[in-house]
Formats: C-alpha cells, structure tokens, sequence
C-alpha cells in the first residue's frame, strides 16, 4: 500500500532548547523511510542536513506538514500551509495544545498510525482581514485564531464602529474587539470573556475588550458574515490590528478594516483518538473539581422555618 | 389582490390592563374585513363576540397568528403555533420586545403594510427536550428560549453531566445550565453571562449557572447536536426542568433529559423595517453612552518619562 | 506549663466514612492528657464514650473547638460556637478547606504545636440578619459566610429594594442577592462572579445574582453598614433566605431582612504556617497555570509593516 | 460671618468649547466678591485676565480648588492639589461625573450653598506608586483612580508577581493588572469586571486585565496594605504603568514598583443633597430598568407536572 504521506515537511519552534526535540523527531521520521523537507528558518536548530524551502513554498511540496512547537508555531505555519490544501499536525514539546496535541514521548506510539493512514482530519477556517484607507487596500493577512483590533498605546479606550453585512451593530468604546474563530475561541477570547465556540461550529465572535458601556456582550455571528471596523474619524489614538498575536499593523482614523473567511480551510490531523471535550477539560482544568466550598451541596441541616 | 391573511388568530395576555389595548387591536383588525378567531382564554379580556379557539388548535383555522403582549406571551403562544406553519406576528404593550416589535400606537402605521403583505419574515427554531426516566420517555415539551435545569430548591449546588452527541463535556456541579436558542440568547441566558447569538445563527449556547469550577465557561455548539443532561445519582437534590420560564418539570436522580432542535421552524413576522442591531441596541442601552469616566479616553496631559 | 487548651469540645460531620477520622482524631487528642466533650450529635458516629453536650452548649464548656469535617461543617459549628468566645479549630478529610486547613494525616505535625500554644488566631466576623414582618421580628440568624435572598422557586426572577445606611442603592430584578462576608467571598458569592475579600477586610460584598439589568455589579461596603433588603409587594414569587446554605427561610412580599455585622466575633485557629495566599492559589488552581493558548506570549514573528 | 471660601483656585479643561462655560463661572464667582486665581495653562481660553499660578503651586494659595470639566480634569488637578489640604470641587460640562457632579446650568442653585459654608465633604483616598529599577527609586507618582500596569506594546500577554505585604499572592500572566481606589472602582477597573467599592471604603481592589488563568478574580485588600508588583526577569514585552491613565511610565524588566496609600487625603466637597447610590443608578443606567425578556417574572402559566 502507498503511504498517504511520502514526503513530509517541516517547521520547528526558534528555540535552542528545541534542538534535541527536533533531532528526534527528524530521527524518527527518516525510520520510516520518508522524504523529509525542512523549513528553511527551523532548519537551523538542528544538526542534521536536510533539504530546506523558505516557509512560504514549503507546503506545496509535501503530502503532510508537521509542526514541532506549541499552538504558537502551528498557528504560524497554518497561515504559510493553509494556500496549498495540505494537511498539518502538530508535536508539542511536552504540554497539550488546543492544536499541537501529539507529546513528544508518544512519536511512535501516535505517529505510527497517523503515518499509516489512520488519523481523524478536521476542517478549521481562517479570517482574512483586508485594510483599506482612503479606498485603498493597503494590507491583507490571514489569522486561524483571530483579528485583534487594540489600542496598543497609551491611552486605552477609542472609538470604532462594528458593522455587519452593512449593518450597524454598534459603535462602541473600548480597549479594542476581538474577532475570533471557532479555533481562535479558546485562546486570547476566551481570556477576554468570549464563550467556546466548538471547534467546527460555522460561526465568528465578536469579543469586546473592556467595554465602556458595561451591557456590552460578547455576539456570535455565521462564518460567511462580512464584519466592517471603521476607526472613528476624531480618535486621538492610533489603534493596532494583530492577527494571531503575531503579525502587527498600525492603524489610523477612518481605516477600514474588514474581516471575511479566508477561501481556503485547514486540514488539521489529530491522532485516531482526539476528543476535544478531553482537550478542554484538560486545558482549562474543570477534571480540577473543586474549587468552591463545598457545604454549598453537602450540608443542608435541619431547616429552621418561621 | 388576495389578502395574503384572510384568516387571524389572537393571543392576548391575561391581564386585566389590557383589555383597552386587546380591544383597540381588533377593532382595527376588523376595519380590515378580515375573518378573526380568538384563543378561548384569551378571549375573557375582550367584551367583543368572535368566535374562539383552544390554544393548542387556533394555528389550525387561520393564516397568521398575533399575539398582544410581551416577548413571554409570544414564547407562549409560540409553542403552540410552531406545529401548523403559521407565521407569528407580536404587538407588545409600549415597550419593545425582542419578539413583540409593533408597539400599541403604530397598528396603522406597521400593521397595514404587513397585512398588505409587505413584511419580513424570520425562521427561529425551537428545542424539544425529552426527560427520560428508567428508560422511559416522560415528558415532552418545546422551548422557543431555553430549556433550564436548575435546582430550584433549598441546597443550591447539584451535580449533573453534560454530553453531546454521545461525547463527554463535563462533569458539573453548579445551580444549573441554561440551554438556549439565539431568540434565548438575550433573555435569561444573556443575564447568566451567556453570548448574544445571531437570530439566524444555526447553534445552540449552553450557559452554566454559577459553576463550582471558576474556569467554566458558555460553549456555542451546531444546532444539529443533540444535547443530553444526566442527573447524578447520588444527588440529594432534586432538581427542576424549566421550558421558557414558563412550563416547569420535577426531575429526580438519574433522569436523563436530551435535548435537540424542534423538527418544526417559527414562522416570525415583523415590519419591514425591521433591525435586529437596532432592537438590540434599545433593548441593552447600548446608544446610552456613558457609563464610565471619560478621563481614559480624553485627557492625556504631557507624559512623565521616566 | 499550663496547657492553653485543657478542655476539648468536639463537633464532627454526620457521615458514616467519617467515623474512622473522628476515632483516629479522638485517640490522638486523648494521648495528650486533654479533657474531651463530644457535640451530641457527633457522638454518634465515633465508638468511643466520651461525654456529651448539645450543639448550642457545647462551647460554654470548653476552650477549644475542633471541628471534623469540610468547611461546611465548619460553618455549622462556627455559628454555634461564637457567642462564647473559645477559638474553633477545622480538620478536614484529606481536602484542604479555606476553614478547615489541618489535613487529617498530619494531626501529629500540624495539632501537638497548636496544642502547646504555637498557632495563629484570626477573628472573622458573622453577619446577623433579622427578618420583619409586618413590623414584628419573626426570626433571626448568623451566617459566617454568607445572608443569600434567592427566589428558590418556581419563577426566577424577582424584585426587591436593596437599601444601605437608609438610601436607597437600588431597586433590582433579579435571581436574588448575595451578602458575604470576606470568609463567604471565597465561597457561593465568588462562584456568582463576586471579588474575593482579603480574611480580615472590614467589609461586606452585595453580589447580584443574574440581574435583569447588565450592568449590574458586585458592590463592597463598610462592615458597619447596616442593609436591608426590601422584598417588594407586588411579587407573585415568594422568595426565600439562606444562611451559610445551612438555614433556610421562607419569605412573603413586604417583608424586611435586615443584615448587619454580628456582635461577636469568630476566634479561627490555623497553624503557625498558614498562609492564606497558598491556600487560595491551591483552591482555585492558580498554580495549574496554563489554560490558554500559549502563543500570545512566546512567538511574536517578525512583523508585517504596513 | 466670614466667607468660608475666601480665595477660589481654578482649573479647567484645556478644550475651545470649554471656554464660555469657563466664562460663566468667573463671572458667577466675581459677583461673589471672592479673591480668584486661575492655574496658568487654564487661563488661557478665558478672555478675562485674572491672577494665575502655575498648576503644582495654585492650591497653596487658595481656600478652595474648582476644577471645570469632566472627572478626568477633575483627576488631573487633584494630583496637584492633595499635598495642600484644600478642598476640591468639580463642575461639570452638562454631563453628570461620578467627581464633578455640579451642572453648569445649576451654579447659582447648587454653587451659592456651597460658598457660603453648606455643604458635604468626603475624604478621598489616593495612590501612591514607587517604581524601583536596580534598587533605586526611579519615579513616584499619584493617582486619585489608578494605578495600571499594561503591555502597552506588541505582545499582549507578560508576566508579573503580585505580593501583598511582603506575601506572594499569585504568579499572573495577563494583560496587566489595575490597582484601584474606592474612587477609581468605578472607572476603568469596573470596565475591567472589578467590583464597585463604596467611596469611603478603607480598602483597594486588584482587578486582574484578561487573566490567562480562567479562574483569577478581582481582589479587595486594606487600604493600609503595601502592594508590590515585580515585572518578571525573562519577559520579552517592556510593560508601562499608567496613573489614572495620564501619567506613562515606560517599565522594564526585574522592575519592582511599589503601591500603598498616599498619605495625603483628598477633601472632596459635594452640593449638600448629595447622593453617591443615585449617581450612580444614574451613571450606570440601573434605572433604565429593562434590558431583558420580560417573560421570567411575569406569565407563569399552570404547570406541566410529570
């Protein structure tokens, strides 16, 4: 039988102390008689010699993308990989990840089926948020966790307008607005109050970041939604936009941004057997029972009744 | 042109108050030479003579259902519409609904374009929750808001756990859960800190009501899950099944209540101009400004630098 | 010498699979030469005969109060305890407890020094509330964690007037009210979103149980205010009043609950090491510290400039 | 009787629009025969020419500061103003603030009591923040609401200790973390989910900024409490520290910065029917009673029982 991923590539977290992770991984993979591309920039932890492709040409020439590092360098790779419908999987260095979930100590034991075939594939979107000012498009970008519109500077709150589908929602002062994916939902949203949205749920949030009218709650809205932020015009402060807490762009007043799903999906690769809700329980630790007194539910005495 | 509602059915809250109103509402109707039925309770506040239907069969004999009251008499009258295929149309009583949008004093102005056929109508759905005890169905009921467990009695916490489609969420212990529809999502799941859902938004929020473990958070799922709720045995509380806030159930250990999307949509009507953002924004206070102190975002005096 | 403690009162949590903590704890304090009184109750889980005194005596007798048990049983003891002016001691079964902080396998480490005097002694206050009807005092209660109004009903929410120092603070719809205590703010009042009370803060916290209005928050005030809590005539919901989640009271329309700070304090014993930081990071899993996504922090890739 | 305000200090808001306003508050107070001095950059968008003093100096030479704009002027000028013990008192430019709360429409109503000697005057307490960089004191400033430490720049999410007292309280990595005065608990810490304290509160809140770690919380300790933030050694991200969001500080790592009470209190002068619940029912829209369904309370219909 033909193997499903013959050629394999790449990318490694920038960290001297992931050197020895990534050899091993690189060790075991050649094991198996695979073609092995290196990212160019990850190639330079390890000491092997590998051929290298520069980060954005990588994907379109392998069957499967891997990823050693956390979330953080998935979600840097996906953004590069996401063009070239190629699946991605990520072997995290010791810590579950909401998407790196393969431990470094368990290669052989959940690679080896994964590399014959037998995985679970899910389909995960991205945003794509386009600047335009002065009715030019001056800066499109990709995020698989979210579109982060902050103030970035000194002073906190500043005024923008949420439209969607040309419809007002609101105009609203804040520390900013988070726009996330179901992916995104379980990172920097849910820090900010925004619910879980399950992970192929077809739907966007929209998370307000300290918001100073205090009614002001997180909104749910489909996938195929057109969201426009305007920057009021009389802002003092120049507002930022991050995508994925990795790339960063300066904003003015009257720039609009808008935020679509991108065209492509992910293809993220967990092992044979992935359960979210497992993830999660684990991740945000509610297996932790017990935070709360506990005579709440065990102690009802005898009633005192007037 | 053939009216494209020759036949209305009429709902009214059981209010002494509201007679004057009810009465205002059918003597414009009947200036329209429509045929008018009225729901057989509902018909004790009107001193007109129409002939009356029970609740549970008006839908059947009439083309379109309105109801004269607040969002919760619509909720009510919703449940009972939902099996016959008739759109549903609420005028509430001087304040907006999210449901109920024509207020008292515009019938002329909003009602004659609608039954002129000039309107916009909205599909909702509906949960059906099913209660299960030793492997018997016991109950059936339909929620256009939210089905909520909760204890409802003297001990507040109880233990519960929570699956989807066959699959572990958690194991929780709390004073309840709020399962609610997007029409649900901005009444009693929005106080318990639950996301505003789009109306259209094909999913189904699950809010927990003060959760024992501080890291619990809303989860937005597919509104194709179905949901399952299953008492602990070793409760000693006995806890309560809520639909709408307005039909109430006695659970016991080990009871099981699944919960999914009703096969039946709501037909919802409302004028053509209508706004979900706009209603939103009234509802929630929203254009009210300004709560907090402005000094954040006015007055950045010369920086000290250190 | 003089031994500090040479009388021992005893309370221990009604349950079966305590009764061998209890002997164990009862054989370890009768090793030490002390003089033992058992609550009535309690008495009947151990094998032992020791004397006996009821609950609301007990504590007259004795100069130490030890408690068996979960917080919970904590609380119980605690109101009974505190008019008498003798220091209450908490030992758990195995579960660190904000209260009961003596581990049940470290009896011989943790008790034989508070035995000999080296301990650390922290008053907390309780608070009073009496409930008036019709202008007569019909009851009165202490509660060392929390005064919580909740409809306990069928329909949730309700009205009342909440009142500080005779001005009015707000006329509410709610779930009901949390009063607490900085010893309940870690309890019920923190799982319904209220802030934590440092222990021996001078203040009382009022936390809204799912208001109708969103922008609702938990207020902190004085330990000398005096609140009352108006239940309003016109509801059809008859609310009721728990005390530590121990006693429960049914309440009507117009009455008048009354909270305010006990007169008398509560003597808690910890061993010399406690820490209550320690304690509140372990129970709230502080420590466990790394729910969300990882990425915001570590990978800030080179950045896109506009 | 003598006058009890005989010279009137003034600030005002450094805005165009500002100055009629400003005007017609001179002209009030001349007519008064009272000796007025205005801070020198204030002076600048009157036309009339009275004395002036620059901004550190004014108040030691007044028996009264005014301060005409919105609560963050207010702030601004109470800084300078809180080393002289000289009162304070806040117009107001037609919108209601929780510190200037005198209408400019109201001066002859609510201003003439207050000059002549009928009045309420709160003391308010301020924060007093000491930055320390390789053991030496590098900047001390004041604030009236509070003290934030923030990101400030790329990279959202650092990392931080909070000790309270010489304690640990917890390792937190977040957005940053907001110290606030009974004051500032109504401003940009409420917006951050921190409780309200009530103004005369001895006591300061820490309200953790999108805390990574789901179940921190707000924390309220004693006013006499000595707070230390320690910027951790390895963060990559250079946070700032904001002083009620006027004065920046650029941080840097291993910075200790240190918050305790400052010991100077603010005398804040209110008209006599002042009243702090209805500013803020006011500020907050409490009384705007009715965001949500109205169903929950009203239309309980006979129950469904099993």
């Amino acid at each position: 039988m033909a193997k499903p991923f013959a050629r394999i590539g790449l990318f490694a977290k920038q960290s001297t102390n992931n050197a020895a992770a990534f050899n091993t991984l690189l060790d075991f993979l050649s094991q198996h008689d695979l073609e092995l591309l290196i990212e160019s920039e990850s190639a330079r932890i390890s000491h092997q010699s590998w051929p290298t492709k520069p980060r954005e040409e990588l994907a379109k020439h392998v069957d499967l993308v891997m990823v050693l590092g956390g979330d953080g360098s998935l979600l840097n790779a996906a953004r590069a990989v996401v063009p070239f419908d190629v699946p991605i999987l990520g072997v995290n260095r010791g810590r579950l990840g909401f998407l790196a979930d393969i431990p470094p100590h368990q290669l052989e034991l959940l690679l080896t089926p994964i590399l014959a075939g037998d995985y679970i594939e899910e389909q995960r979107f991205l945003l794509e948020a386009t600047i335009e000012r002065e009715g030019q498009i001056i800066a499109q970008h990709k995020a698989l966790n979210d579109v982060v519109l902050y103030a970035g500077s000194i002073a906190r709150m500043f005024e923008f307008e949420v439209w969607l589908d040309q419809q007002l929602v609101v105009q609203q002062r804040s520390d900013g607005l988070i726009t996330a994916t179901p992916t995104g939902s379980t990172a920097y949203a849910l820090a900010a109050g925004g619910p879980i949205l399950y992970p192929t749920l077809k739907a966007i949030t929209l998370v307000p970041m300290f918001p100073h009218t205090l009614s002001t709650r997180p909104i749910v809205v489909s996938d195929e939604s057109e969201i426009e932020l305007k920057i009021t015009a009389n802002n003092k402060v120049f507002p930022k936009l991050s995508l994925d807490g990795q790339v960063h762009l300066d904003l003015e007043p009257n720039d609009r941004i808008f935020i679509k799903k991108h065209k492509h999906l992910l293809r993220l690769i967990h092992p044979k057997h992935y359960n979210y809700f497992a993830v999660l329980r684990e991740k945000l630790g509610w297996h932790a029972s017990t935070a709360l007194a506990e005579e709440h539910k065990l102690e009802v005495t005898p009633l005192a009744k007037i």
